[in-house]
């Protein structure tokens, strides 16, 4: 099973795509970024086409977002909000399924703690992944911690 | 020039699209629902589907969007701002630039007090587009109301 995850954001949203196994392997990661200066809604367009492409080239089998931190503030989690509603719709007109979970499920999945630090996060990324080094840029990583944490996941819950 | 308001909601979302002149006129307004019960990624879709229908069978100019209320919980403002999101991609999609307008802009547009209720709203749309009655559903006549501060406001405003 392929995985792909995503760490929306609204300047730079991270994908990674991993594959099932013993061990995972990481297939692909990056992140698209939007032009800070462009109207809002051609900055949620450019993400949207940015997904779909990832999402035609990479074939993931489900898509797991993670979802908005309940502890932003407002004008944050409006812009989280819109760029992780994209992630989702771009997700959901490819036909796939979609998981959410919360950044604590995430870190705890990885780590076993849900309090872990980005740095903890992105090492056990690497560690799990059998890579030399944490992924970069960390929207990256982020990203493929959130395919792991759907692998792990997976079995015990439903797929939405 | 023909302006589509749309105030947007995960639940529902109402759309209405003027005609600039003297006086203006209703061309159409209608409501957008989503099953709660389905996945968000699938509510999210249908969304976007059908705002997407609506702006190719209307062929509005412009499309004017309200923006999130910065005085609403952070949960609502999740929800609202993946709505809004998808809206804003839905124009961008089809070609429309969008112009983004606050509640208390749209209100003061209309009727001159930016702490203006929703009835006042409603009384003041029917009586600027020359119709018997407020439209119905409110979420439909809240779009008209946005599609006509657009028209009041775009010769001011630069639109995006």
């Amino acid at each position: 099973m392929f995985v792909m995850g995503i760490d929306p954001g609204l300047s730079a949203t991270g994908y990674g795509v991993v594959e099932g196994g013993h061990p995972p392997t990481a297939m692909l990661a990056g992140v698209i970024r939007t032009d800070p200066g462009a109207p809002m809604a051609k900055r949620l367009a450019e993400l949207f086409i940015g997904l779909t492409q990832v999402i035609e080239e990479s074939k993931p089998d489900v898509v797991a977002v993670e979802s908005v931190f309940t502890n932003q503030n407002l004008q944050t989690a409006i812009s989280v909000g819109r760029a992780s509603g994209v992630a989702l719709l771009a997700a959901a007109r490819a036909g796939l399924a979609v998981s959410e979970y919360a950044p604590t499920a995430v870190k705890s999945a990885i780590t076993g703690d849900g309090s872990a630090s980005k740095k903890q996060i992105q090492q056990m990324v690497a560690r799990l992944l059998r890579l030399e080094e944490p992924p970069r840029p960390a929207d990256a990583a982020d990203a493929l911690a959130i395919a792991l944490c759907h692998l792990r996941a997976a079995p015990l819950e439903r797929v939405r």
